[in-house]
């Protein structure tokens, strides 16, 4: 492997934006049994790692997110998407924790993904691209500690598919996590679930630009599938209650029915504005590849069919969360998750915010939520021994 | 207007499968104030109108159903979509009732819609087809009524658009209904419900085979974009549960994951099937116009924004009814309407089944079901002088 750690680019306060590149014949190998020769993983990291290197904590990004969790997204020039729980002073604070957070495999904004060149054929993967799990977005995660010279996580955190990284790393990790807090998140893709990402693969599939994956080579992208498959996908995201609050039947920018196919209503308009917007920042191969390794996610599966077996050598202390509204990720999930470490004797806790915003909450201002996260993480980083600040 | 009612074909037993034709410079005049100048409104019967005519059922179908309720679709070969309510001995008794069900207006099963010629141009209307609302549905249905010389409904029911229908007889015509029942709906759409609709309408329009809706002249049919429309719909009427019960994470037709993008889960392979033989059936216009007309009904609206004013004259014996499961019109949507009308000291029975099955459950086998409605429909029959059978 080569040992090259690439700093891009300096980032707004804080930010170090950078890559680690891994090349050998098998520098990655997959769930599948297939090997990705080269892999590039994207990260971006907050504060200083101390001298002990006791205070790493890895987040762990959901579907649509990326690596710049408390900066400017480069790209897009979106604010970051945790500026709410990463920075000076807040839950995860920027000047007692070094923060990392890592592109996904298969993603598409660094880290190696469908949209890259296949070093075998000179052109852009496409649906060569080998099919990835949760689990190899891990040992990637992995790889890149062991370059970054961390042994241990003080935390791992993540909602939703960040989640189901956490619980992979309390599964194939134990004893580099000292604590670890999965959110919103399933150790298991339901039925349900399945059934919205096959919609949205099905709109990419259908689109034509999409070209059978090789949409590159042509020259154009499938915008209108990639967006209708956002807009299921966000649907999904939002409670009924949420979307009532916020829309309800209000007509946008007018009094009355058009008696057309406009967007009479904001909550169309909105949707509308969704697909177009995430079309401009997201790949749809990736939105394939990825939307395939949460359908895969299935921890108990990968321990005989016993959840409680993926946690028989955890030893951290483990922080599970729900929201009441989230009808994505039900705290019915998160309790089987708190079941099986209860059974695995762990130390576990679970909490359950109320809150009307669905399953988007992790994303959100709840204060009830920072309380406990804070706590939770301070507590551990007390019991580390990491130095406090302020 | 036209008197002309032409039988087309006799049907399996009992049924009466027929047409009406209204002719005239404004056959319909619609809410919009547009007006359709020549209507078919298709539909078939099931046993005989009593001389006193007063044993007419009237049942209003859903968004993707039609009027073949409890015969064979003599285009689709499909059996009646509620078999198990209508026939000889059933909750509506063919042999005592006279049982109506019409083909909505907007729709593709022989009533006038978007696929059929526009007079005026000699071509299928497509998008110049007028917007057409639940209100316009329901002011068709009672000309045919006018036509079949029936002043009263014994009874008018209908599950989830069948039941918006219902809600808009009981408010535009008390007078004419005996009793109603409007059964896993709302009075108004949600909006929840509407960016459902909306991702389906983007689905279908983002098929470059739909050509602005002019698809019947290009000899092409999106059948991509209203499959995937289809399949997000379907997701929405069945509960998690039942996803679950049905499939699970089971494979299809496999021992392993494929680490590809076929069908690896049933409920891939399910909801695929389901978007493909919808396809075969249902015209994507039609599609947009009826989920619009869903979209639009508010029936407070219409009444000065107070619910209870739609029903301020209504003398009929009403039975509203939900289920557990159904998230799409939740029971709290039922428990405003049965608010709504004791506010207007109407005559109101409210009931909530119990199944895991979702919002399809009014279309399956729930005795606790048959046995309520067959009680009420029974007791207004007596109550009306309705000679009994069997």
């Amino acid at each position: 492997m080569s040992e090259a750690v690439a700093v891009l680019a300096p980032a707004p306060p804080l930010a170090n934006v950078a890559e680690a590149r891994f090349a050998g014949p098998r520098a990655l190998t997959l769930d599948s049994g297939q090997v990705l020769p080269e892999l590039t993983v994207a990260y971006t990291t907050y504060g200083e790692l101390n001298a002990a290197r006791s205070n790493a904590v890895l987040v762990c990004h959901a579907l649509s997110l990326d690596q710049h969790v408390a900066s400017d997204n480069p790209v897009t020039g979106r604010p970051g998407w945790w500026d709410l729980m990463v920075g000076p002073g807040k839950v995860f604070d920027t000047r007692r924790f070094f923060i990392i957070c890592a592109n996904v495999v298969g993603g598409c904004m660094g880290t190696t993904g469908p949209k890259d060149i296949n070093p075998a054929t000179g052109q852009s993967y496409g649906l060569s691209f080998p099919v990835i799990t949760i689990g190899d977005m891990v040992k990637a995660e992995a790889m890149l500690l062991d370059r970054l010279g961390i042994a241990e996580l003080l935390c791992v955190v993540g909602g939703s598919m960040g989640g189901m990284q956490v619980l992979e790393w309390m599964a194939t990790y134990p004893e580099r996590v000292v604590s670890a807090m999965p959110i919103a998140t399933a150790a298991k893709h339901s039925a349900q679930n399945i059934a919205f990402h096959e919609v949205g693969r099905q709109a990419i599939m259908a689109d034509p630009d999409w070209c059978g994956g090789d949409y590159q080579r042509h020259g154009v992208v499938p915008s209108k599938g990639l967006a209708v498959a956002r807009m299921a996908a966000h649907i999904t995201y939002l409670s009924e209650a949420a979307l009532q609050r916020k829309f309800g039947r209000t007509l946008q920018d007018r009094q009355h029915f058009s008696y057309a196919f406009d967007a009479d209503f904001q909550v169309e308009s909105y949707l509308r504005h969704q697909g177009r917007s995430f079309v401009e920042r997201f790949d749809a191969n990736s939105y394939l590849y990825i939307t395939r390794a949460m359908d895969y996610f299935d921890l108990a599966a990968d321990h005989g069919g016993v959840l409680a077996g993926a946690f028989g050598k955890l030893k951290s202390r483990v922080c599970v969360a729900s929201f009441t509204s989230d009808w994505l990720f039900p705290t019915a999930e998160s309790k089987k998750i708190v079941h099986a470490l209860n059974a695995a004797a762990a130390n576990v806790s679970f909490v359950e915010f109320a809150t009307d915003t669905g399953h988007d909450a992790f994303l959100l201002d709840v204060p009830e939520m920072f309380a406990t996260f804070g706590g939770f993480v301070s507590s551990a980083a007390d019991h580390r021994g990491v130095k406090r600040v302020g």
